[in-house]
């Protein structure tokens, strides 16, 4: 076991129990304050650590990292240190904050914690490059059902392959980040010609994106059995989709304007030495995989995912309640795929799972799911109700794995939908 | 007109008569030598100009630039400067180098000129985001001919809006960057399931990509008639693609990895203002398009373009010759449709334009196309025949606009096919 991961460790920063960042966490991210430029820091309860100043007070000073690889504005020089040096971090971060620490460092909290509602929490990584898979096989099973033959609802290459496409990195933005219904063309129903104006079937993608932690070069590809190795961590993600737009446009090139207006993502990268002791093995693969693709040993992850609806000056509502490990295709052969033709990958890359959905009918990842199409309204706590997103409303993404008592969250991933300009 | 273009101009840096880069060209690109670490330059003839220097030796000084914008990597911050101050520049580099100069120069220019041969030329921008779009009615026409239905060959929202989808940025490369052929699954005709190996059927894909010249934020949208104030200048693309991989994988998201194992491209950035003279009415439009779409006034430009095919060891032929005038639709819709859900768009981010075809059979942008799905042989010089790219092959993209005996070319767009690692 990864020392910093033992369950019976706690902090002598006062956690709350339902905290999705105890001591075993200590996930990595960017924060800044009104004071202070964007920097490194990770998160124990609701306490921000200014990685900088821990640096500055010698707390590293035995592990090899300039000091201005914590004064970033994004994590991607410190990832690119690499899983060794960053597991460094990590462990020593742990051994800091126990409760029963042997280092003289709580003198000094004044000067690096920060209280999360007091400081601005940034895009954790510089996105190079952002694919989207479509991972899940209810998700695409369900949109199979309904668009085209319900009897032959996966496409004849999905077993085979980790269906992927290239999405937009520059309009990735964090938890928090209001969003304006974007505007585009759409065909109506018996129409003969296209119309402008708001789309009005605006929807949510449950996902997770994992955040790439290595970089290759053009023409390398990586192993299944050691994808893992180039993966920093995990975020949520919010792959926002107006399904009016997509409907018209996405034949034959796939989704476009449908999509890239924003996605949102969780401010912290939860590093896989965190989710470790949460590996499961995932679903059978039938038929056989090509061999390139073949994965051995627990590469799924029982992550609990929830999404939140709430309307303005509502309470929120849940309306789905999924699980990562349910994904057909794991993240190692997603990467695996991604990089077999000699497509090079850098530090910052993310790549999301697409939607995940599970197999009831209360664990489908997009309202097009929940809503069976708009043919079903999705009731809410207040007594409205639902069948795609409205003006107003906020999605909320919420993700933690849970174990001996230890539960590792993802933060919120929250994104409130204005009106259109 | 603008006065670096004058047609009269000549240089006291002997420029041979087909050269691309005549005085009135004065591109942008990023070289470095043995010695020097990469840093912006431009050409004139064969002769590559060090702006780090000239700009040291006092001939920007009434300019406002930092010295460091030219010692930089890439185009990027040079490009954020704004139009107004880039085309200072260019002009004060024609001032410069005019034969009658007035400036006080040719005494130095052992200090900043270079041979082309014997520097090497860079990625000329960090590209944030690749779009590519399809946006050539021929080639849409074509492609729609050969694998749907010839009375029926575009599809339903082809005339309505440039489609368009998301690329790979990280494996962007210079002209003459060595590409191994990719592998990858395919579906063989008549098989059950898909096999795995090097990619049988590897095309290039004639294109021109435009460089984005100023940032947007999310949620803004580009008008289409101000969309030229935001595209800094122009490439050419050979957006690579491997057909059968393609085949299997496209539906329903697009392509993937038939394509994100590289694109090419050259190394100087054309700037929009060195083409003002080439600008052109652009075909008729029908059905008229939606009102964000309406553009006006010539928005394509007639640029040559050609595309020649050089095994090893052997004599180039060439295979095809365009033109980007025959765009359906041009860089300002397309543009002004990808920023109409307030999708947001960065400095660097490159667009290109699908694959350029034009109306005879000599003139379509792809061996896809040229060998009609692989049913025609295409013949070579030296008595060899081509319908697919073979290992040892390279792709050679040209491209030149001309009037009144003024050359504005681009560079070589080279790439060499390696067999599969």
């Amino acid at each position: 076991m990864i020392d910093a991961n033992n369950p019976n460790l706690s902090s002598w920063i006062q956690v709350d129990p339902h905290s999705d960042f105890p001591i075993q966490n200590i996930p990595f991210g960017i924060f800044s304050t009104e004071d202070q430029a964007p920097g490194v820091a990770t998160i124990i309860g609701n306490q921000v650590v200014d990685l900088q100043i821990i640096h500055r007070l010698g707390f590293f000073s035995d592990i090899n990292i300039q000091e201005d690889v914590f004064k970033q504005p994004s994590l991607n020089r410190f990832i690119a240190l690499g899983k060794e040096i960053t597991a460094k971090v990590r462990q020593r971060i742990s051994e800091l904050f126990r409760s029963d620490t042997t280092w003289d460092i709580r003198n000094y909290a004044a000067q690096f914690l920060f209280n999360v509602e007091s400081v601005k929490l940034h895009l954790p990584v510089q996105v190079g490059d952002y694919t989207d898979f479509y991972s899940s096989k209810e998700h695409a099973t369900n949109v199979g059902t309904m668009f085209r033959d319900p009897d032959n609802a996966l496409l004849p290459n999905w077993l085979h392959l980790p269906v992927g496409y290239h999405g937009r990195a520059s309009s990735i933005v964090p938890s928090g980040t209001a969003i304006h219904r974007p505007k585009g063309q759409t065909m109506p129903d018996g129409a003969t010609s296209p119309v402008f104006g708001p789309s009005r079937l605006l929807d949510f993608e449950l996902e997770m994106a994992f955040v790439i932690g290595r970089n290759t070069h053009l023409g390398e590809s990586i192993p299944v059995n050691e994808a893992e190795d180039y993966i920093f961590g995990l975020t949520l993600f919010n792959d926002w989709s107006a399904r009016d737009i997509q409907k018209w446009e996405y034949v034959p090139l796939g989704p476009f304007l449908a999509k890239n207006f924003a996605s949102t993502v969780s401010p912290w990268i939860i590093t896989l030495d965190a989710l470790k002791p949460f590996k499961v093995q995932g679903p059978q693969q039938s038929p056989q995989v090509l061999p390139y693709l073949q994965s051995s040993g627990k590469l799924n992850y029982d992550i609990n995912l929830e999404v939140f609806l709430k309307p303005e000056d509502q309470e929120p509502t849940k309306i789905c309640h999924s699980n990562f490990k349910y994904m057909y295709w794991n993240m190692s052969q997603q990467l695996a795929h991604h990089t077999v033709n000699g497509c090079n990958v850098h530090v910052g890359d993310m790549m999301a799972s697409g939607t995940i959905s599970g197999p009831t009918a209360d664990s489908y990842g997009s309202m097009l799911e929940l809503s069976w199409k708009g043919t079903k309204a999705i009731p809410l706590q207040n007594g409205g109700e639902r069948k795609f997103i409205q003006d107003g409303d906020t999605i909320m993404l919420r993700g933690y794995a849970e174990k001996e008592g230890v539960r590792i969250g993802f933060g919120p991933c929250d994104g409130l939908i204005l009106p259109a300009h």
